[in-house]
């Protein structure tokens, strides 16, 4: 998202609750080193990893430096290292007692701002605010990181967010959806309103539907038990694609400062047509995968997968026929997919234009392709038109061809490093700006319509719909647009 | 453009009237060839060259092969050769005398159309028809193609095309504008009609402005005093500019057929403000080139050309504002400009589209640089379209960045060779299809706007202001576009 912000960079306290877990390691810290080797970390902002599990200094920045060897995708850059070590601080402490914060206070340096990130289960989320409270450590200008899950309904949300709340402003609470963190979304927002090609013509007069894909290749990947609880729906739709549609779709806003686009996006989940058991199966196909074939392998299926219950009806697929009940988008359905073992890792928003009110070339064409913007979130994000064109050449009759024009962000830009989303979050993090981060009222409206969708299933008794790991989900999703006289991008 | 036409290929007998002359040898014999190479003319299909000079067939026949040689860019291909060598005939008569043409009936087949090609001075068009005429050699089906200048001025035109219209229907007359036949100019129907993109918005509404330039680096080249009769305006603007101009403006034609095409490209002719001694200097200016440096060389200006009158006041450099009088173009100005002794031959169309209706990225850009599309018709033919991007980077501040987005025909369509205008064309007029020619209401319209502007520039006395060759024009063409805070592309 193109975002206003502050650009002076202000020395921050990163405070790690969980940095010797996965997040942390995968992500966090190498995003903070990234950061740290682009120049944009003040001299003075520090790195504070708390973890329950003690351990001597030495051993934590040699942690550290193995998981940035590890997940880095790059070779640990000796001058950025030695800079970066430097920045680290270990403490240990048990999260949910406020004795063990006691020494915190002292390793912070009072010029500072501090930013907290809960890299933890969100359940302790209250019990590590009320620490920080206990001992005087949450200053107006605190902030603090919230990891997803943020609840697996609206009720379990509100607990968390309350919580959340009894300690800190919505003003200091940073929401992540890293999917925001990305390129090409935060590309959208100046695509679409910095172009009068798209600006003038976003709506249902020049628009004819909206597709938003995630495909995920990976299954479960060894975390069975967790995801079983959530189910797609929960994990990629209520989140990831909803910010997605939100950001597609919204109306422009007034400024781009945090909350007037967050503003526009609320109003866009408060205009989701709701889904129920009136017309859940007309609207949603959910999918879940048997075993199959993935780019030439014998993949299980997701009842096959270690720690299975062999009667579980979650849901590793989800496709949907969305309807925004406002002006600007009656009549255009957003067609939402999302599913794991997917044929490839593939993510992208395509929004294809109406016709032209008459069709010149009938003669050769019953109906002209018509016009998309492809805008790809990965692999290799970038920006395409697909047009027509007459193709060159002497044959008499009027030949045309469907033409891409191309923006690869990798090829255009070549000398520029794709960041990781992560980076991007935590820099506007640290610069205050929470343009990029969720609200609470999107959370909750975004939990209040998918819930909706989840009791329907849920009362229905009807189990997902099985596909063979590495197709493109259950035929009945393919029946789902090909109603509506329309079909998926493959 | 793309053209609806009966593409059965019938057989022709090519009757080419000044099979020795330059545009024959130069154009019109390897554009027949291509032709043949590309399995396009009828089996039975011949060339019937015409000159005055007397030779022998087997004479001929060479000087077609050395022709070929000289101006195909690419080797003769032998196989194709000995197939078009078999297709010549040689025909020797003073084209004014009846009597010379007495032998030409029983060398033509009577099963073919016949398609006589005028590549001779205008001034024998008419003695041409009547030799024709008087030999009973005009069927309905005959048809004549008609190489420019027709005329310099509207009456002149009219005594050229009433001398043609004795001897030959409106629908048998195949006016030449070798514009037409460029691969890019066709497809400017194509992307305007099949793609909703602009479909929809090409209007007033959404376009500003759009700048047609056709730049030539060439000089006189040896035909200084042809050219001074003409000017830059006669030579390029009245004719291939105000095409182009035509394709870009016109209202959606009812079907892609000849005359509905010409419908519309009358009505924008018609429609074009008219440039009289009240308001010449306001929206043209003329220039002529002195010497200078163009790609490293020296090179002498127009009065130090070999054979100049060096009074000579003829334009080489035209540009002006054209305003378009009718509902869709009301307030949108085209900018035209053409020049000999530019920096670079270079022809584009640039459609300017208007910024969105309110600047969201103003902190940063006091105007944000606006969409366009540009159609390259020389050199690299192709379709580009200008946006906004952010730029991918961790850059705290919205950092937009133009990107292109590019469609080059040769890059492309990599298989397919792009074809010269004149292999076009011909196969269109052996097909039958006038939609690439240009009708004589339109000639007489361009003629009517030109004639006013030349005459308001003959009755100033106000001379062509110089501009060094190798520049862009004089100052005062900077100062046209300038007044209305726009700029021409570069």
């Amino acid at each position: 998202m193109a975002v206003k912000s502050d650009s002076s960079v202000q020395s921050c306290d990163f405070v790690l609750f969980g940095t010797l877990g996965d997040l942390a390691r995968r992500k966090l810290l190498p995003a903070m080193y990234q950061l740290d080797k682009a120049g944009l970390l003040h001299a003075d902002t520090r790195i504070l990893g708390i973890a329950r599990k003690g351990m001597p200094q030495e051993e934590y920045v040699a942690a550290v430096k193995e998981a940035l060897s590890t997940f880095l995708k790059e070779p640990l850059d000796e001058g950025t290292w030695t800079d970066f070590q430097q920045r680290l601080t270990f403490y240990s402490t048990d999260f949910t007692d406020p004795a063990g914060y006691a020494g915190l206070k002292e390793v912070l340096n009072p010029n500072s701002v501090m930013v907290n990130y809960f890299a933890t289960p969100p359940s302790i989320y209250g019990d590590i605010g009320r620490c920080l409270q206990e001992n005087d450590l949450i200053q107006p200008n605190t902030r603090v990181v919230l990891e997803k899950p943020i609840g697996h309904d609206l009720a379990s949300s509100q607990v968390i967010n309350d919580q959340v709340a009894a300690y800190f402003e919505e003003s200091q609470i940073y929401r992540i959806d890293h999917y925001l963190g990305k390129e090409t979304v935060q590309n959208l927002v100046a695509l679409r309103f910095a172009n009068s090609l798209f600006a003038s013509k976003w709506d249902n007069r020049t628009i004819d539907h909206v597709q938003i894909t995630v495909a995920e290749e990976v299954g479960i990947e060894g975390r069975w038990g967790y995801f079983d609880k959530a189910g797609q729906m929960r994990d990629m739709i209520q989140n990831h694609l909803l910010q997605v549609l939100c950001l597609v779709a919204m109306d422009p806003p007034v400024n781009l400062n945090a909350d007037s686009i967050r503003d526009e996006k609320v109003k866009v989940l408060k205009s989701l047509r709701p889904i129920n058991q009136d017309n859940v199966f007309e609207n949603t196909v959910r999918g879940q995968y048997t075993g199959g074939f993935l780019k030439g392998n014998t993949v299980p299926g997701y009842l096959d997968e270690e720690g299975a219950n062999l009667d579980s009806d979650t849901e590793t697929f989800v496709a949907m026929r969305v309807d925004i009940d406002n002006w600007r988008w009656a009549g255009v359905p957003f067609y939402l997919r999302s599913g794991k073992r997917m044929p490839t890792k593939h993510s992208e928003i395509v929004v294809h234009f109406k016709n032209p009110p008459h069709n010149l070339y009938r003669d050769h064409y019953r109906q002209l392709p018509a016009n998309k913007l492809t805008i790809r979130l990965q692999p290799h994000e970038g920006v395409e038109i697909q047009m027509m064109n007459k193709v060159p050449g002497l044959d008499s009759s009027t030949r045309l061809q469907t033409t891409k024009l191309d923006l690869s962000f990798s090829d255009t830009f070549k000398n520029e490093r794709i960041a990781d989303a992560y980076e991007r979050l935590l820099l506007e993090c640290m610069l205050g700006n929470q343009a990029l981060f969720v609200r609470r009222d999107e959370v909750e409206q975004a939990w209040t319509w998918c819930d909706s969708i989840i009791n329907a299933w849920e009362n229905s008794n009807e189990p997902p719909k099985s596909y063979p790991a590495g197709s493109w989900g259950p035929v009945a999703s393919v029946a789902l647009i090909t109603r509506d006289n329309r079909a998926w991008e493959e």
